[in-house]
Parts: structure tokens; C-alpha cells; sequence
């Protein structure tokens, strides 16, 4: 008979992700690209990742090669928790788990934080990778009010927070949003979750890639014992070696590490050594001002290009850090539609719906900018500027 | 108020590895270890690793080190399917997907094809990583009889069988037994799934490690849409790496792809090419040969220790492939409370009862000979020989 393979019902419910879905029809070369969230290529150290490998492989190959640790290799950790150590908080190695890519920590998380039907908090959007990550483990939803700073922590109650498993964040630019929460939010923010005694997990991929300003201080630091901290070095040496890293109070992640060893045993080896070799002697501080500059260069040249082609009744951000721009688009515009367009002429974009958790917005949009070259920016939002008017224009008059 | 972390009732239940618990004991270098499943560092390809590593930073530095699709590196995924084609079965390259490490394979078909409750089949004893993972997602496990030959097809009907989700065997030097199913019962075993309308899952980590005799069909060959198949470099190249790959049928591997995607977007780039790079031009097949003949060698000299050693109560396999022996004692002799004692005398191994399922024989064990020196062979068993001794001795004597 015919083998039958019956699904879980966690299964029947995935679906892929959007973005990665309209990547495969990007990759064509004709294509002006703002969908992807990748890193600009042009950021990666190669020397340094030759060098380092190098070295790795003639000092200390046979550790480099064999099975290590589920929580990861010890001095990573260490330098991890020493970076995350500054003012009066003390981040001990003990809290520091190491995974495949910050990815990883999101499905940990969904494991050992989430039962069917568990209430989550998130952010109105929120990255559509922790959604979809969460997502297999059946949570609520519930998304808290949010604008251009974040989430509204004006007339917030810890009575709205209390009962759920978390509340997921994403502090510094934002995917999708590119927004920062200022630092008076996060205190408030702190205090509410506190006061409501639930936990804050601070996803902070993005936290390095700040233009200009002051780095603001991380949850973490104002409530180590309140906060699940997951870090990433995808942005700031490169996403091909899936490094990422968890922090998290010892009966928290001593779950999460029981729950990784049933998912891949640990992290590579390899991939760890050469990491904890490239940041070595100040390189990762001479490094990521480089990522800075030219990130700040390419989202100010896409800036202006919206400045220039886009309609009045269209509105965004400016970013003060990170890879994304979020863009509003009248309503009834349905940037899903617009997208198909788009593609029409070669060029590409995230619709912003499936970054909502609930009730998606649909004229809403991610543009990213780090990879383009400049000319490709003007030409690309030239043609959505176009295509923008279009939809405009055909929208039904205002009663 | 004190943070509040409810963790959800997988994460209760979770606990840790036996096996890496003890492993962690072990470490002191005093201690003579047959209870890791580590392969021999001396197996490493640690020159060509080099080699590779650098050619793939010159030739591919920015797709070595950028995200890459979640099905893995499509060259890689070519000639793992080219290399599973023999005879007349052809595998796709669609249907392989590359997973960190073989672990990771078992989480994602927890995920796919567990609802809690589900009735998962398994051998007796099985792969606990496998029990790990599988336990995640809550299935309830039934175990099959089985022998020196691997699960006992005589006598097996279709009926025991269906309604399983799948069925779980390692039907090459199974850990933990180091036993081979004989072609007779993969053939039977394939027509009883096939009757039952139920998968099979074959996981093969150990399979090119045979010591001499030919290699037997895999059960995937004999059936590829009745069969999803588990492979890994981990035991050929180096478990550093984290590579392994799974083979199902399309509309199954769908969903272990959006599953992965969750996980950990992909496998990361760098090993995916640094693999693909090593195994071209034949290396792997002028590699494997001297991981064969080693492990032989060392299983030879840990046999005749035995031989030597053991009281002629005691019972064990002898291996034709792999990493592993099998040990039977008498009724009433518990190896958690031998291990105790060997742990003493600064000899470890791993008790057999968190292999089973369900019903733990207690008075099992697992040797690993592959990383022990001889002359420590020698002395590690000759401990646990007298220790051996002494624990008979003092069973209460037969009715």
C-alpha cells in the first residue's frame, strides 16, 4: 500500500516565510532588490576569517573538529559575557549559551517558554522570524500598542502583561521598523514587566549598527534577573557561520541547553573557534565602525531617493541604525498588490502584513537598503514612487 | 516582583543526557573512558580540512560567510543524492535536505510528524538522542522486540505496526548495540511497513563503517517513498562540523524545510562548503578505508579484553562495523550502581537502561572502543572485569 505520512498539526500550520519566499524570485540578477535582510557582503572580513581559520586549524585542530559542549565553548562565552558586562551589571558566563544563529534561541525559547495557547506579548510589528518560531509551539498573540518609538508604554498597566509566558522585543532598529526605543520607554518598559513579573526577552541583533548616537543601555543591564538577552554576530562579522548567543537566568537556560542538546547536540565547534579568533585584539571594535558608515551612507541615499519619488501621502522613518525602512502607505493601498507590480518591472520589497501578529496591516511595507548600489536605490524607488502614484490615483475619493 | 518564568510542560519534563552527564566526569584525564560516542580525533582529515578551508575563502569568500537557502548548498545537496544512488534507485537532489548535524534531523521530524500522543516504533534498545528529541514533542513510544540481528521480523504483523507515525531503526552497528540487521529482515521489515502503510525512519550515521564484509542495501533503496533516511558526516569527516543530511519525499521534506527554516534559517554556509570541497576527487572514499581498519583494530584488541577479562556470565556482540559493544550481565547486576564503583577506580562507561524506550534492562551496558588507547583497553577492562566479578558474587544465590 501507499506509505502514509501523517502530519503533526504544528506542521499542517507552517507555512514558509514570506521573505524567503520572494527571495527565490529575486534572485534573479535583473532584479533591484529591497527584500532581503542580508548584510551587505561588502562588510564581511575575509582576511581576518582567513587568518583566523588558519590558526584554528593549526593550533588547535583536533578540539576544532571533535563534539564539544552544548553551552558552547568556554572562552566565547566568557568574552561574550565580558562584552555584555559594563556599568554596574555583571553578566556571568554561566548565563551565556551559545547557538546555531540567533534563530536558534528563538526556537529554544518557543520550547521550553511556550505551552498551546500560552499568552505572548510582542511588539505591533515584530520580526517575522521569532512569529514564525514561536509559532510551532501554538502561543496567544497579543500585540501591544507601538509607534515610531516602540512599544507605547503610556498607559500600559502590568495588569495587560500579567500571565503571559514573555514579552518579545526588539529595542535597537527594529526588523521590520528600523526603530529604536528610547531609553525613557525602556525604563518604563522594565518597571511594567517587572511589576507584572513577567519576563522580557530583548532580541539585539541590530544593537552594534547604530550611525551616530549613544548606545542606550539594554534591558538587560537594568533587570539582569527580568530579562532573556539573545545576541547575534550575523551583522557584525557574518551570517554564514550561524553564531548567535543567548543570555538568560542559570534555571532558565539550563532548560534551554537540555532543550539544544535534543536539537543539534551544540553549536559547530569550528564556527566557534574561529569567531572567539577573529574578535580577538580589539578586531570586531575597528571592525564594526566600518558596517556603521556604510550602512548610514546607503540608508541616507535611499532617504533622499524617497524624499525625491515618492508621493506625499506616503510616509517612513528615519533610521538611526540598523539595515530597514518602514513605510506607511495610504489606506486601501495593499502593498501585496503593489509588490506583484513591482516584480513586473524588477523590483522587490517585503509587504509589511506578515510582520503583524494580528490584525496585519496591509499598507505597509520593509524597504533594506545595505546591499544596493546607490544608482540601483534611485532607480528602484523611482519605479515605486510610479507605481505608488498608480495606486494612489486609483484609490476611491475620500467620502 | 520577582520575575516569573513558567516553563512549559516539555521543558519540565526535559532532562538531561545520561550520557553527557557522565561524559562530563570523565573528562579528568585520569579517567579511562569507553562510555563516549566521540569518534577518534586520529580520524580527522585535518590537512585536507586546510586545504579546502582555504579554497573556499579564495574562491567563495562572500557566499562561504552570507545566509544561504534553508535546503542547504545546492552542489552538496547533488552529490549527497548521487552518492545514495546505486542500483536502481535514483534519489533526487529535491528530496535531500542538509540539517546541522543528524540531530537536528530528529527534532525536525518531532516536529513534522509527532502530535502528543502519536505512536512512534523504536527499536530495543534505540538511539536515546533520538528518545531526546522525539520526547520533546511528547509521542508515546512503543518498543519492538528485537535481537543480536537488530527488531524481530518474524512474528511482526502489519497490524502491531500501523497507526505509527513512523517507525525509528539504525539498521548499520546501531548505537547502542553495534548490531547489523541482516538483509532477510530489511527485507521483511520494509514489507511490513510497506503492508502497514507506516514510514520508516533509517538513521545512518555509522553505515560506511563497516570492517570489512559488503555493504547491505539501505532500506531506503529498497523503498524510497516508504522510507526517510538520516545521514551525517560526523563519523567520515568530523563532528565539529555539525553536517548531516536528511532524504524524504518531497511533500515531507516541505515541511522539515519550513520547520528548519524556524530552527535555524540554514545550516551554516562555511561547513556546507567546506564539506562539499573535502569529499571531491574521491577523498572520502581514500579516507574512510583507515577509519574502518582503526575502529577494527581497536574493537579486535577491546574483544580480546573482554574475552580475557569478563566472567563467563557475562555476554556481548561482536561488531562488524561502528563504534560500539554491547554488554549483557547477569539478572540482578545494575550497571548505574557498577558504574558508580568503576567511576572509583577512574574507569566510565554508559549504563544501557536510558536506551530503552520503555521497560530499561538495568543490567546493560555500552563500551565505545574507538578513542582508547590499547594498553588502557586493557587496564579499563581488566577493572571492570574484577568489578564484574565481585558484583556476581555477591547476587543472591539461584532459587
Amino acid at each position: 500500500m501507499t506509505t502514509s505520512y501523517t502530519l503533526s498539526r504544528r506542521a499542517q500550520a507552517l507555512t514558509s516565510s514570506a521573505i524567503r519566499e520572494i527571495l527565490k524570485v529575486t534572485e534573479r540578477p535583473e532584479v533591484i532588490s529591497f527584500a532581503g535582510g542580508l548584510p551587505s557582503p561588502a562588510t564581511f572580513p575575509v582576511e581576518r576569517m582567513r587568518e583566523v581559520t588558519e590558526k584554528v586549524l593549526r593550533e588547535a585542530p583536533e578540539s576544532a573538529l571533535q563534539y564539544g559542549p552544548t553551552e558552547g565553548f568556554s572562552p566565547l562565552r566568557e568574552w561574550i559575557a565580558a562584552r555584555l558586562s559594563h556599568g554596574g551589571a555583571v553578566v556571568p558566563a554561566s548565563r551565556v549559551l551559545i547557538t546555531t544563529g540567533s534563530q536558534q534561541g528563538l526556537d529554544l525559547l518557543g520550547k521550553v517558554l511556550i505551552d498551546e495557547g500560552s499568552k505572548v506579548l510582542v511588539e505591533t510589528p515584530s520580526y517575522l522570524g521569532a512569529l514564525q518560531a514561536f509559532s510551532l509551539f501554538a502561543p496567544q498573540f497579543a500585540s501591544l500598542p507601538s509607534d515610531a518609538q516602540g512599544i507605547v508604554t503610556d498607559g500600559l498597566s502590568p495588569e495587560q502583561l500579567a500571565g503571559a509566558r514573555f514579552l518579545y522585543c526588539l529595542p535597537n532598529f527594529q526588523n521590520p521598523t528600523g526603530r529604536r526605543m528610547p531609553l525613557e520607554r525602556r525604563k518604563a518598559l522594565v518597571a511594567l514587566a517587572d511589576a507584572a513579573g513577567v519576563p522580557l526577552v530583548e532580541d539585539d541583533p541590530y544593537g552594534e549598527l547604530s550611525y551616530g548616537g549613544e548606545a542606550l543601555p539594554s534591558l538587560l543591564s537594568m533587570n539582569p534577573d527580568g530579562v532573556i538577552y539573545m545576541g547575534s554576530f550575523s551583522k557584525v562579522l557574518a551570517p554564514g557561520l550561524r553564531l548567535g548567543y543567548v543570555v538568560a537566568p542559570e534555571h532558565v537556560l539550563g532548560k534551554m541547553i537540555q532543550a539544544k542538546q535534543a536539537a543539534d547536540l551544540h553549536t559547530p565547534s569550528f564556527s566557534q573557534r574561529i569567531v572567539y579568533e577573529a574578535v580577538q585584539g580589539g578586531f570586531i571594535d575597528r571592525h564594526i565602525p566600518a558596517i556603521r558608515s556604510l550602512y548610514a551612507a546607503q540608508c541616507e541615499h535611499m532617504l533622499a531617493a524617497l524624499e525625491r519619488e515618492f508621493p506625499k501621502q506616503v510616509s517612513w522613518n528615519r533610521p538611526e541604525g540598523g539595515m530597514f525602512i518602514w513605510v506607511d502607505l495610504p489606506e486601501g493601498v495593499d502593498s501585496g498588490a503593489l509588490l506583484a507590480k513591482a516584480i513586473e518591472r524588477n523590483v522587490a520589497f517585503v509587504p509589511g502584513a506578515p510582520f503583524y501578529a494580528v490584525n496585519p496591516r496591509k499598507n505597509t511595507l520593509r524597504l533594506s537598503f545595505v546591499t544596493v548600489p546607490g544608482e540601483k536605490i534611485d532607480a528602484g524607488v523611482k519605479v515605486l514612487g510610479e507605481l505608488l502614484r498608480a495606486e494612489i490615483a486609483a484609490l476611491p475619493a475620500a467620502a
